[in-house]
């Protein structure tokens, strides 16, 4: 039975636990769906001892990058972001980053293994009748390369991207894209990642919050929005849509 | 003579160059004319074996949920943020933060030092005639604490908070309120900071900028508006305003 942890019972006024039926999930893609740390063993392949170090700090300023970007109001897509990361990680390290190493390493970025629950997980719910959608940083190209590479492409109602309104997540208008592109008040509209700070953005914005904590979550930030449930895989989610 | 570093050389449409002079600075605090590091002695006698490690996610998490907030327009003060930031940390690491130690990690935020070239370079800038300003993400009483405590509260002019926008930097909206303040125009306005994604934000908003690169700085941003000037002290300021 999937757990709801002590957060989900701290009294909010702002957060919601459904009282309805949940008719859709958006998932977050990048660490959730796509395992972003697959690419640490070409990482480690292109430099040797540096593999983990790249991969984390790389992430870390892609993140950075789409708070900063956002903030100053000057978007670029996460395709960019993602190459500017890897060129400020490699850097900082002290790696000399080759062109067609950065190349391989963007190319890899295209073709992230899911975790091994997202398919199965999907399964279960497209099997419940549930629509589903992706609702992500990502650059829309780069979204449809990573579903198809995973195989769960067709698992995949719709595919969301921030890239409409040129401004990353946490804002708000990201999470009301759920609502106008499923076409459903986003009281039916769930949405689950496994990033804390993306899951306050989403109860921060109205929806009811599904934070997937897999065995190397980070502990939940300290944001006041917390999830309206805590799960260890995708795949418990089922059983809850199924008790509301 | 001041460095002028490759950055400034490479021909971006939207750098500012100054052309006339400058009349004013306004300078960023934390990390610029505070050390912010300077907590780490007290992190380390309070958790032994974990001080740097404590300050170091402290002020990353701090800095994260500044982001975070702003774009989830959710605002809180820096005050506030800076102890979620520090619980966040402590959790993190498994420290196991009592109140008492809660409120003494607070108290040393409200005293930190100031870097040993802020007031010699701060005189020569008043000795000019120059308007000096503090532009901070900090809240106002703890901006005018850590200026007295820092023996500069007199040499500056005019400290201007984030907390009367409620969003933190890099938005445009923050550095606008330079030009407010001082009453003058952002081009008479230079801005001056250690944080090199504060100075991009500057970059971005028109102002004239000043990338103060100590001993202990990481590379540039890869956030496209770089540095008008790269420095190494803040006492190297006068010499290149005179050369204006």
């Amino acid at each position: 039975m999937p757990t709801t942890n002590a957060e989900s019972r701290i009294p909010d006024p702002e957060s919601r636990i459904p009282t309805g039926s949940i008719k859709a999930l958006a998932f977050d893609a990048y660490g959730t769906l796509f395992d972003v740390f697959s690419v640490s063993s070409l990482c480690e392949q292109l430099f040797p001892g540096n593999g983990v170090a790249l991969a984390t700090m790389w992430r870390a300023k892609q993140l950075q990058y789409t708070l900063l970007r956002s903030m100053m109001d000057r978007y670029k897509d996460f395709r960019q972001i993602t190459q500017d990361g890897l060129v400020y990680a490699a850097r900082t390290l002290k790696l000399d980053l080759a062109a067609d190493a950065r190349a391989r390493l963007m190319d890899a970025y295209m073709t992230l293994a899911a975790f091994p629950d997202v398919k199965p997980g999907l399964q279960e719910l497209k099997a419940m009748g549930l629509r589903l959608a992706v609702l992500s940083n990502g650059e829309p190209m780069m979204l449809q390369s990573a579903a198809r590479s995973a195989g769960i492409a067709e698992l995949l109602d719709v595919m969301i991207s921030v890239d409409e309104v040129k401004v990353f997540k946490p804002s708000p208008r990201v999470y009301e894209l759920a609502s106008a592109h499923l076409r459903m008040p986003t009281s039916s509209i769930g949405f689950v990642s496994s990033n804390s700070w993306d899951v306050n953005g989403a109860s921060a914005a109205g929806l009811t919050t599904f934070w997937i904590q897999r065995a190397a979550a980070e502990p939940a930030e300290e944001l006041g929005y917390p999830a309206s449930y805590v799960i260890h895989l995708l795949t418990d989610l089922s059983n809850i849509i199924r008790s509301f």
